[in-house]
């Protein structure tokens, strides 16, 4: 099956196979020590199973993906579609249909159990609606900024660093540009996620690149906050903006869900909810939009302990992983999927603990990869990927992106970042409400603690109603500042105290000074933070692209082989013909569906059973249930099950159904072990 | 345990009884017939429920409701809190923490259950972020506003209507305010609903009233619009708001819904997701906030038959319905709650298809009762009332809110609408494309067709590249258009085509006019739309109202007895002490849960046991489990459950639990079947 270009690629991993199966049927020849050979055996595995997965990376399944074909599906069977269409639609906005809404649905109830369920998180659901002040504490108000330009004659806008990418790709593929030049536009796509606005103008001048819809020159790169303002309610002067992420909501909570966890370090809040960013100029699907729902963790951990109990749970999981230091091969990514693949394949595979920060954020990773390959991601699409130093937060000390190939690329779809203590300080310094944990120190420890005790009756004489301010402000020095207050009396018998700019003079009678030693038990610190941050829709455009198969031997009859938990509608029920005699075979078969909460689609239309088949198959009915002339025969009633992505089929009773079905669902079965049960029904119409 | 207060209130109803009781004594005596004395058994049969259910409802339980208790619990076990309290906080908006999360979860779960599943509704899940002109053709962006009023010195606003409500409630209180005055106060009140500005402003410069805060004066009622308004894209000039509904997301992919169901009426979509109102001055908790999750569905059905096939179902089922007929009684709304349950319950029992408008409209209040029941409010608390006249949309045909009796009255939450064809109808005039479907003839029609066609080898040489467009704004006329054009051209040999403002003369050479007979078997029609609208918070509230209790004798120890189903958390897992020969039971009862999927919460602090139920108690937890000494004696390992809100106990294998919890909780049991099965256990801790 294998084309000639897929040969050449694979011929030197042949190769290298070859040799060392040679090698070692040399050294056991000249019989070398046994060390020798089992590293050599070592290593031969290695290279077979690099050239397997090659293998079935390559294979014609992915190559032969039409994405229009998957885009014409998606949208006729409403899974989703372009929002407020019969408006003339609007850009980065997409509406579910019952098909895509179930699709989510499934993977949000899936994602709950995984990691709120197992992990026992605190989930919260706080509101999209933000006050100006909590996003200028986080930053966003400052730097949640894309780069644009403007076209200079009609104003139309374009994402700096985007207009650049499609730029230099038109140019690598005109063949009148010089080889220096390519390999110019080569390096600034390797250093572009990098780049500031500085950086883009001068590219942008240099290669002189033009409005690429009306030619025309572009302005300078302006920041362009993403974020949606608004106001809240009737003044118009209490300024908001839609959430740009969830993150924030369980920050501004950390007190209540310390508390909720009485007081406790570690522990994990979670939130499933909207987000909204507004894109520049959004194309590319569900990849890309300005109001999506994601699912974010925010573990809060001691800095200094970020060991995970459960560690030894995942220890020996595999992932892809895509370090930082091999990110030399990062220019290669602008390459075809399929020589993509083939290089990450060969970042071979690292067991994580060496190269990933710490074991809270390791652990994360290979949940992750657990979740996406339960809902059906094709774990030789999925890497994960260590950002260079300059894509981080300045804050971050470590950040891995799960990765999934799709036909748009390796799309970014998982965040897994250590944000150290940045969040909750900003917003302690924000609200001056100290947002730490208690953490109990090995022994007690003795400090000297110096305070300012006001002098009330004289205090009061001199300050009448400010007296309580002052004595409250001297009360909040720390022990520094009380000893500063302290030189300044003895040395210029004079302080003066500085309230909101008001400075009120204080003469040493006003003032005791109270020095004592105190044992501490407990020391105040700010929790670090580990956040996992999951974009739904692009999983589930990923997971809608690995799913798409056609029939062989007939494109044309394309269909989605969902993972039975995720598939949007479990059962299809379908009656050989429109006979009255199937009624009640049919209502035993919903009955018996409804008992378990499976969901269905009843298809009693006209067309032959390999019509209905193929109408199932395509929005990804798992199991096909058919009521023929045999079912109702004789009781108990039987029907036939067919397995869409195989099409084989058993025969069993109605009322082993249900268990069946809701166990094939929930992984507790698979069909083969179905298959080895139940008999075999062999039919004619597929 | 009655109040004098309640005696007075019941002495009627029971001497109701009592009448009834001596004449069927009286008429049996004398032999009377026996119709006669079946009539008198069902009236006083009637009276008895009647009685009966007065004494429940004047029960001293609801009387001692105490909602700074309940609030406090939900406060310090995180069910819900202002958002952003660390910034001051936002009126009208809430976060909901762990416990309020997952009650909320798994109302959503059973409503997605009882109505998309169930009814095979057609799900979609549409962006909040809504472009201006759809909301104007929804008639939002004109009228979707609320009449405030602003103090004339501070600009502090106020929303007119709650104004004049608390104002009037204060002057009633008011023992130097005459009785007249009172009167016309309690007028008002009864008409407020349908106020307009004018008569608003009447009222506030009659009784004088001011700013409840500065005492100053204020302006007249201004309109404010509800919706957030904000821009999509970088350019500024493309208005959009946050969608106040979900309903409109559903109207304008109507299209695509008819098509996914092949065309065929009626069929119903539905939509779970959030909603913003930017409410003037919200209090009064979750039941007026500016950010809500709702859930809506638009049943869309031929307007001639609006007869539902399910509706014998539902047939019997019996509602408590205040029909606008008996909204004469609604001044008296203003009383105390215990008052006006029991005049809600005077209102008699009527079977509504005597006075909802049509089987669909019926069919779903029928449903909503039986979702709310299932959730766990308080049926004696759940009423539907017909919207007044005045108080609809001009557009609908009948409305029937279900609104539940809380402390703070009766809160709307549920609408039930009939919307006639009003929203489908006003996108088609915005968007020109055709909202409606087909309806079969019930025998083909004859219809008389007239075209102009146009002679393109002429039309092409007068108007060379226009000649397409004049082509098919031709093929677009109706046949009355065509008519007329006719004329024009028989007595002018003229015609002056207009398309978008311009004029083509066109002559009668350029033209063929064309007239056939068709025969017509489908007619257009715009269908009608029921709209059954859920507000997800405010029944939450009401169901933690109706949930609170305080256990006899002991009034500080208040607990939440949730319906299973809905619980936050089903299980708690309790070692009775601290020691390790508990370890393995315990273990053994996790994971035993764990398959089940059922959520649970460890308690092995130090604590008492009977401390420990209290606090689990507090948060809802319907079933705890205990693990003892004797649990782990022998195999099979054996445990206790507590139910909650009975305090029984019965002991069981720790095999058997996840079962018969799983039932308790999906009420295919009840605790009552599970006390019958398992011995029952004593303790002497709780």
């Amino acid at each position: 099956m294998a084309t000639p270009e897929i040969e050449a690629q694979l011929a030197p991993l042949r190769a290298a196979v070859k040799e060392y199966g040679d090698l070692i049927r040399d050294l056991k020849a000249k019989s070398a020590p046994k060390i020798d050979i089992d590293k050599a055996v070592v290593e031969l595995k290695a290279r077979k199973r690099l050239l397997e997965e090659t293998e079935i990376s390559l294979a014609p399944k992915e190559a032969s993906f039409d994405r229009l074909k998957l885009e014409d599906l998606l949208k006729r069977r409403f899974f989703y579609d372009q929002s407020f269409a019969i408006y003339g639609g609007v850009t980065g906005l997409y509406d579910f249909g019952p098909m895509g809404c179930s699709l989510k649905a499934n993977m949000l109830q899936e994602w709950r159990k995984h990691f709120i369920l197992e992990e026992g998180m605190l989930e919260v659901d706080c509101t999209s609606l933000t006050p100006e002040p909590v996003l200028k504490a986080s930053g966003h108000v400052d730097r949640f900024a894309d780069w644009m330009v403007k076209d200079v004659k009609n104003g139309e806008c374009f994402r700096a660093d985007h207009l650049i990418k499609n730029s230099i790709e038109k140019l690598m593929n005109d063949k009148k540009v010089s080889a220096d030049v390519k390999r110019d536009g080569e390096d600034v796509l390797a250093r572009l996620e990098g780049f500031d606005d500085k950086d883009m103008h001068e590219v942008i001048t240099r290669f002189k690149f033009k409005s690429p819809i009306t030619g025309n020159d572009l302005t300078e790169p302006i920041a362009f906050n993403l974020m949606f303002p608004t106001q809240i309610g009737p003044t118009g002067d209490f300024k908001a903006f839609l959430r740009p992420e969830t993150a924030q909501g369980i920050f501004v909570n950390f007190k209540r869900l310390l508390e909720f966890n009485q007081g406790k370090l570690p522990f994990a809040a979670a939130q499933i909810g909207l987000g909204f960013r507004n894109e520049i100029s959004p194309r590319q699907g569900l990849i890309r939009v300005r109001e999506f729902t994601m699912c974010e963790i925010e573990h809060f951990v001691d800095p200094e302990d970020k060991s995970f109990p459960k560690f030894s749970k995942i220890a020996d999981q595999k992932l892809v992983l895509f370090p930082h230091v091999i990110n030399w091969m990062e220019h290669q990514r602008r390459k075809s999927p399929s020589e993509m693949l083939l290089q990450t394949k060969m970042t071979i595979y690292i067991m994580f603990q060496k190269t990933v920060a710490n074991e809270t954020l390791g652990y994360y990773m290979a949940r992750c990869h657990q979740f996406l390959m339960k809902v059906g991601i094709d774990g030789r699409r999925l890497r994960f990927r260590q950002h260079l130093s300059n894509e981080m937060a300045h804050y971050a000390q470590d950040c891995w992106d799960a990765e999934i190939l799709t036909s748009y690329g390796w799309i970014e779809c998982v965040g897994n970042a250590d944000r150290a203590c940045y969040d909750l300080l900003q917003h302690y310094k924000a609200t001056n409400v100290k947002l730490v944990a208690e953490k109990k120190l090995p022994q007690p420890v003795d400090v000297d603690i110096v305070e300012a005790q006001a002098n009330m009756a004289l205090l009061g004489k001199s300050f009448k109603k400010e007296a309580k301010k002052i004595q409250s402000a001297l009360q909040q020095m720390t022990s520094e500042q009380v000893t500063s207050l302290e030189a300044d009396l003895l040395s210029k018998k004079l302080f003066n105290l500085n309230i909101n700019g008001e400075a009120y003079p204080l003469t040493p009678d006003l003032i005791n000074i109270k020095k004592y030693s105190k044992k501490i038990h407990v020391q105040e610190i700010t929790p670090s933070v580990i956040e996992p941050s999951y974009g739904i829709g692009r999983i589930m455009y990923a997971l809608l692209e690995h799913s798409f198969r056609q029939r062989e031997g007939d494109e044309q009859r394309t269909f989605l082989a969902f993972k039975p938990l995720v598939a949007p509608i479990k059962c299809s029920v379908l009656p050989i013909s429109a006979n009255d005699q199937l009624v009640a075979g049919i209502e035993a078969v919903k009955e018996e569906l409804s008992r378990y909460e499976l969901s269905y689609k009843v298809d009693d239309s006209s067309g032959t059973i390999g019509r209905r088949y193929a109408r199932t198959d395509e929005i990804g009915i798992p199991f096909g249930i058919t009521v023929d002339f045999e079912s109702v025969k004789t009781t108990p009633y039987t029907v036939t099950i067919r397995h869409a992505e195989t099409m084989s089929q058993i025969r069993l009773e109605v009322s082993e159904l249900g268990r069946l079905i809701s166990d094939l669902v929930a992984g507790r079965q698979q069909w083969t072990d179905a298959q080895a049960k139940y008999p075999k029904f062999e039919s004619t119409t597929d």
